[in-house]
């Protein structure tokens, strides 16, 4: 029988696992001292909450789970299968956590306190064609805080984002922009039933260049006319406030823009007084596709490595809207866990102790011998120390060879003169070096070295 | 729009999250200072790896993905719907992590090394009828090594059983039994092809009593002759190493039945030396169902409280074999997190920090001192502490219910004073007392209590 696992899917190994875990502790804690509360949601969510959430393409890409017993009876086949198979499956994958978690609010209202702060760390499942770096089971990181309009909670998540990545050590460029500002400029050039078109056409502006995504405005119905007027806004030059008091200038007298050119010198303001170790920029071209952002929008790129964002998010004021609980503002941010995991590879940045699953392991001479192994190991286990006993008294080669497979840095030696004096040998294979110590002090030889 | 999850799935709040990361943590701290590597595997598996895995019934219980885009083509409705299930569904959502587990050391049997400890936790699905206490998506605690037939890794299991209960202060009776024993007794009464009625029929002893047993055993085939050389099993009394003794005469010349004794007797030699905290017992009544278990088998119930097994496991000799790799060893243990949950709810022995998410709120009084808390916060969160500030400046009882509600041990007031003296007022909400510290020591208040 062949072994195999599904296409878009992955098996973690040890060491993989230590890193995700890593990278997963990294950011659950950061969410943790700034008191977003984890939660979790099933993976099986009812069709019917996840159906017409993300677009018609979203849709297709819903893994579909058949519904257990005869689910034929009563269905006819003869229809197209886009229709059969909302019949035959009831339940379905979840394919972010953001509508789940919008699902939650609602149904939880009344157990929970606003405003909510949540953070959520699960995976997501998607039937995109699966390629480098795209999985169809992938691990979503996201914090979010609901029932509050305070620009506070903009710059907890601008200060989140800054520890996170100081905390793997990678150099970011984080930008902001709003949502606001960008339907100021649409209203600007007289077209905000555009806005769009013209978010989608200006987020290329990195990709394609200021000719293209002009050229993409033509197509998109945008008059040479209206073309022309957006070139004050690609003009903007100077420091955050100087851009904000220019566009402040071509806003004038309109409220919705203006509105945003406030919230990002607050904003900006806020993230004056915390000094952040990234470089956080104003970017009026920062767009993001997706729809129901309506105030900051953010985005993190790494520096010094091509790969796209790999974090982002924004405020959004209407996200239970479509679970019927209108006018809750919330915001938040989402942390690419798989990308993050390339950034740290490229970077060669990954802590090396990851690789030390085990800190000791004793090699096994002999059932004699083997119990005080055993009394050793029990101590240092009790003190936290990560330490395995060879299993079967088998030559000293292959024992050895088995430490260094799987890299454990101290071996340990108990024989007839160890147990006379309590005591143990202890080599350290990176070094070579061999010392014998004595049962009370062994906890403290773990713990005092590097592992 | 109505809001629900699917029957038998559940959401879990922020306190729930904590309390089940307490389990988790807990058990996960334990596996890793026995050197059992994490892994994880992948929600998906292709059917074909679970199907005919767990019998017929669980066939019925896996949930079954249908394929994406047209999975209708080339496929006859006309047949039954058991025929058309597995032509419209490659993949399936994982039932257990051994079957996971057992493709995913034949699959990446040259990337890692033997003996092979692993751990796994992680959600399984089965489309269970739903009911107290049995969800359709719950997740497993499992630890396992392949590939070594040492008794030392039974013994490492049940000091592993012993930590994780005394770490949850939980007292508990660890039964272990061994399947050549079972299978021993079989043959002393003559009929070794009926090892699994014989085990089936002995595993509700403890529910319906040795009549029933007897009466169950007649019906299952046994003889009434047969059935009497079973009594004096039943009535062996006395030590652990009495039974063993009186199960070696018992045996005599059965070499299966003696390697059993002989295991038994190592096993509870090492056991004996590590003095658990748990009660371990020979149990020769100890079946469990599972047809894979080949040696010793666990299972572990808490005192004084009404719930079945909260752990259990056992030796399987060819677990491998169903994927092409036989003849490889393996001993593992699994913990049942949904019911330790329930025991520790019932004992009322989570530990009451866990209600505090967050450690301090500080009060908003607006914009001037908002910029000195933020500051403050900063400070505490880099420290480890979970901080927050109220998002905006409202009325002070607003602000003191919800730190009320959300049981936050500490207030903090930054005011006029307090900026000025570079300070901070503290109020702890249990007792009610309060008192101003200085910026620098803010810390240490707040790591040198107990919160």
């Amino acid at each position: 029988m062949k072994c195999s696992i599904p296409k878009g899917t992955r098996d973690f190994l040890p060491l993989e696992m230590a890193r995700r875990n890593y990278i997963f502790d990294t950011i659950r804690n950061v969410f943790r001292t700034y008191c977003f509360a984890p939660i979790e949601t099933p993976a099986l969510e009812n069709l019917s909450t996840l159906m017409g959430k993300y677009g018609e393409e979203g849709d297709k890409l819903l893994f579909k789970v058949l519904n257990s017993g005869n689910f034929m009876e009563g269905v006819d086949f003869q229809n197209d299968y886009h229709k059969v198979a909302p019949q035959i499956c009831e339940r379905g994958l979840r394919y972010d956590l953001t509508v789940p978690f919008a699902r939650f609010v609602v149904q939880h209202r009344n157990d929970i306190i606003f405003p909510f702060k949540r953070c959520q760390i699960q995976p997501v499942w998607r039937a995109d064609r699966p390629q480098k770096g795209r999985y169809r089971e992938f691990y979503q990181c996201d914090a979010d805080v609901i029932g509050s309009d305070s620009l506070l909670h903009e710059l907890e998540l601008v200060q989140m984002i800054d520890e996170v990545f100081q905390g793997f050590g990678i150099e970011t460029v984080l930008k902001i922009n709003n949502r606001k500002i960008l339907a100021g400029i649409a209203t600007l050039i007289g077209m905000p039933e555009k806005l769009t078109d013209i978010t989608v056409a200006i987020d290329k502006l990195d990709k394609i260049g200021l000719d293209n995504v002009k050229a993409e405005l033509l197509e998109r119905g945008l008059s040479a006319e209206a073309i022309a007027k957006l070139q004050p806004v690609f003009d903007l030059s100077g420091s955050t406030s100087d851009k904000l008091q220019s566009l402040e200038k071509l806003f004038a007298g309109d409220e919705t823009g203006l509105k945003g050119v406030e919230e990002m010198r607050t904003l900006f303001g806020y993230i004056d007084t915390v000094s952040p170790k990234c470089q956080v920029e104003l970017d009026l071209t920062l767009a993001r596709g997706l729809n129901y952002y309506t105030g900051a929008i953010f985005e993190v790129k790494a520096k010094n490595v091509s790969i796209g964002s790999i974090c982002g998010g924004g405020r959004y004021d209407n996200l239970t809207g479509i679970f019927g609980m209108p006018d809750v503002s919330g915001v938040g941010i989402s942390f690419g866990a798989d990308r993050i995991y390339d950034v740290l590879t490229e970077l060669n940045k990954f802590p090396e102790n990851l690789e030390h699953l085990s800190t000791v392991l004793f090699i096994n001479f002999g059932e004699k011998e083997l119990l005080q192994c055993i009394a050793y190991a029990s101590v240092l286990r009790k003190n936290g120390i990560a330490a395995e006993i060879y299993p079967e008294a088998a030559k000293m080669k292959k024992q050895m060879s088995y430490a260094d497979a799987k890299k454990i840095p101290f071996v340990a030696f108990v024989g007839e003169n160890e147990i006379i004096n309590n005591s143990l040998t202890i080599k350290n294979m990176a070094t070579g070096e061999q010392k014998t110590v004595s049962a009370e002090k062994m906890t403290e030889e773990f713990t005092t070295v590097k592992s």
